[in-house]
């Protein structure tokens, strides 16, 4: 008889009203309990079993909650949350040319640091526990991750034409070399290729950053198919539409995966399914920008693997990966043409296992015995989580993000009941008070 | 010189960071105060100034917070509530029929009430004052409203053919009597009269509906050109299209306001503002029962009042007007094909001043001298609020609601930090819990 073994040690036992696996048969378990060692989830069962099973070091009573697995947020710029709300509502190329660029142009470490600690308190706020991040000078935002115990890929931006952080996209090399040489020793941080896009860095550059992600062992990323626009420029320039242009050049298959991807015809969903090329969807984005609405539905029944992301906090204007799942379920059927398309489990899916694997990190994403204890708990005593019937549904529909009250990242706890254990938030809201002053001088406002 | 006169008196100075006041110049006031007395708003104006000038009988410090209008809803189905998350991704006649109509005909007037609650509570929280209600047994709804503080507009729901309510719209005048007396000492609350849809009332229902609104002086209110297969149905049954039928029958102008009008043709939004007809926009609904899009900056530009509103919980899942207005703005933009269209001052515009003349409540909507004190407060402390650019921007992209922690109503502090003051939020949980469990039985589930 079990009650007769000697009792399992572990880290950390945390108890809920429900959790929400994201395993293979997507099991939602009543009044359940997670066991926690080294960082990985043990165990996941019944409360009372679990309780009589096992020795924590530390029990975490999370009743009247619900656990979900953190989630992953595959498609972001983090640096640029100092920019939020700075301008809104214009057209890509007037925000880019006259509002974003001109500020970006200046920005020194101690801003780009104080832009990602803002995205790192959102994130930590709003339950996703790891992310992919492409900006320029990566080290500053790896920094600030390491110092708050999210877990995220980095990548450093490049173009085929000078940017402030390099004359041309192969002087780009040495320096993601350097930053996955970097946070080596981090078992939390990761490094991806990330040329910008395939109107921005030539054929040449894109084949030489493919192999170098390939050297590395690293995930190729790029923003690719955003717009009909960015279609008439590929077509002008070489002829060919952006999935036909990395199709032909070997650039697509599981290595890769492509941002956007809102102006796709059948037949490219067709080469992205037969490649197994990864897609990241980011309908507030595409929304915003007035860029469109990727046909999600559409590559989901084609088998693509398709994660979320919520993009930079200047296009959506939050980090908030609870409000991209709402957006993707609601506007994904209008898409579609049907209301069962998009559906909760769908979506939800998206955003943790779906991106998980968008991230080249496919063990996150779920709450299973051997893998990361990235966790997140959601508050069932927040009117509009009342009643419950369905808990994913309730994580897709009815949550804002605002109902997480506890983050954790390889069983370590960032954030519960309001406290954040890694971040000064009253700090970081003077720091970003300074910053504005600053972006709204470098703006010549 | 103002310092040497007599102080005024009034019963609340409230002082924040910011006031989006939306009055006609649409001023934000920085470092503000706003003065109440007996429900009303005296004064709104610099801080030192005012707390110079006002000898208040209660102070309310809400530093490092903006102040907004109370948010109006103007369409929702309040004891809906209770089916949240009950059926989710499904066609809308499989939803209503296999799965809400089942249930909602065995509701007791308890469990109406239990939604009615869950709903005043997550409109509280969130930031919402005032909301325009239609559903069966108003007079249940009516009396949580009176008792939890909110502003409403009651309108009693009727179909031509039998209800669980009446065997014929006819059998509703009594009923909607009985209402507009039952609460008319309450200047909270007031009627409206609400047919169902043109293709489940008959014409000559409608028109006497109608004259019943002329009669009582209340605003007449109707479901209208939801989605093209409603315009279908209108087309067969009268050969004529939802607006052409109404316009016809001399039921659209001023006292007449339109929910959805998703598929409605250039003519006809011409027609709508020609005639002064109002219409209230509910994008999450729409999209979730994939009605479309509606084209509301056409209506804009053509000079339509257009109003906001979350539709019941059941089709949306929230009923949280700032999902709502971050819908709006974003769907809008590519459902306008132009970045700029649906911008956040022209959102705002239809969460407050836009929904309140459509709840026939015009004076709603402002925080401005002589106007109801309707105000809420946002926490710019919230990371996803950080930094601040532009207050009107964070209300519409940034915020979730839930950074909502003070909701006054006539003065009265309905909420604050946290704490419902008119509702027992722990006894709700308890009672959502049973009533879901009544639902389940009665669903055979």
């Amino acid at each position: 008889m079990s009650g007769l073994n000697a009792p399992i040690s572990c880290d950390l036992l945390v108890r809920a009203d429900a959790v929400v696996t994201q395993d293979a048969e997507r099991r939602v378990l009543d009044d359940a309990a997670v066991a926690v060692r080294d960082g990985v989830v043990v165990e996941v069962g019944g409360r009372s079993g679990m309780e009589a099973r096992y020795d924590p070091g530390q029990r975490l009573d999370l009743s009247g909650k619900m656990l979900l697995p953190g989630l992953v947020n595959a498609h972001t710029h983090l640096p640029m949350t100092l920019l939020r709300g700075f301008a809104d509502d214009l057209p890509l190329m007037e925000w880019l040319e006259k509002h974003i660029w001109p500020v970006e142009f200046q920005l020194t470490e101690e801003l780009l640091a104080v832009g990602a600690r803002l995205g790192c308190a959102e994130l930590i706020r709003t339950g996703c526990t790891a992310f992919l991040n492409g900006y320029l000078r990566e080290y500053v935002t790896g920094q600030v991750v390491a110092d708050c115990g999210l877990r995220a890929v980095l990548g450093e931006g490049f173009f085929s034409f000078p940017s402030p952080m390099f004359p041309s996209a192969e002087d780009c090399w040495k320096t993601v070399r350097d930053l996955d040489a970097r946070f080596a020793d981090n078992p939390r941080l990761r490094t991806a290729i990330t040329p910008h896009a395939a109107f921005t860095v030539s054929p040449d550059h894109l084949a030489a950053s493919f192999e170098l992600a390939v050297e590395l062992g690293v995930p190729w990323q790029i923003h690719l198919a955003e717009s009909p626009s960015e279609t008439a420029m590929c077509l002008e320039k070489y002829g060919k539409r952006p999935v036909e242009l990395l199709h032909d050049s070997d650039l697509l298959g599981g290595r890769t995966t492509l941002h956007h991807c809102v102006d796709v015809t059948p037949d490219e969903i067709a080469i992205l399914a037969e490649t197994g090329t990864n897609v990241v969807h980011n309908p507030a984005s595409n929304f915003k920008l007035c860029s469109g609405v990727a046909p999600v539905q559409a590559m989901l029944d084609a088998g693509v693997t398709v994660g979320l992301g919520t993009d930079g906090a200047s296009s959506n204007n939050q980090l908030n990966m609870f409000r991209d799942m709402g957006l993707a379920a609601l506007a994904g059927k209008v898409r579609a043409d049907d209301a069962s398309a998009m559906n909760a489990q769908a979506v939800l899916d998206m955003a943790t296992l779906g991106s998980a694997k968008c991230l080249g990190w496919p063990e996150l994403g779920r709450i299973e015995a051997g893998f990361p204890a990235d966790i997140i708990a959601l508050d069932l005593g927040s009117p509009n989580l009342m009643p419950v019937f369905n808990h994913v549904s309730h994580a897709v529909y009815a949550a804002t993000g605002m109902e997480v009250c506890m983050t954790m990242v390889a069983g370590q706890v960032l954030y519960l009941y309001g406290n954040f254990r890694t971040m000064d938030i009253q700090s970081l809201k003077t720091e970003a008070g300074e910053a504005a002053k600053w972006v709204l001088a470098a703006a010549g406002k």
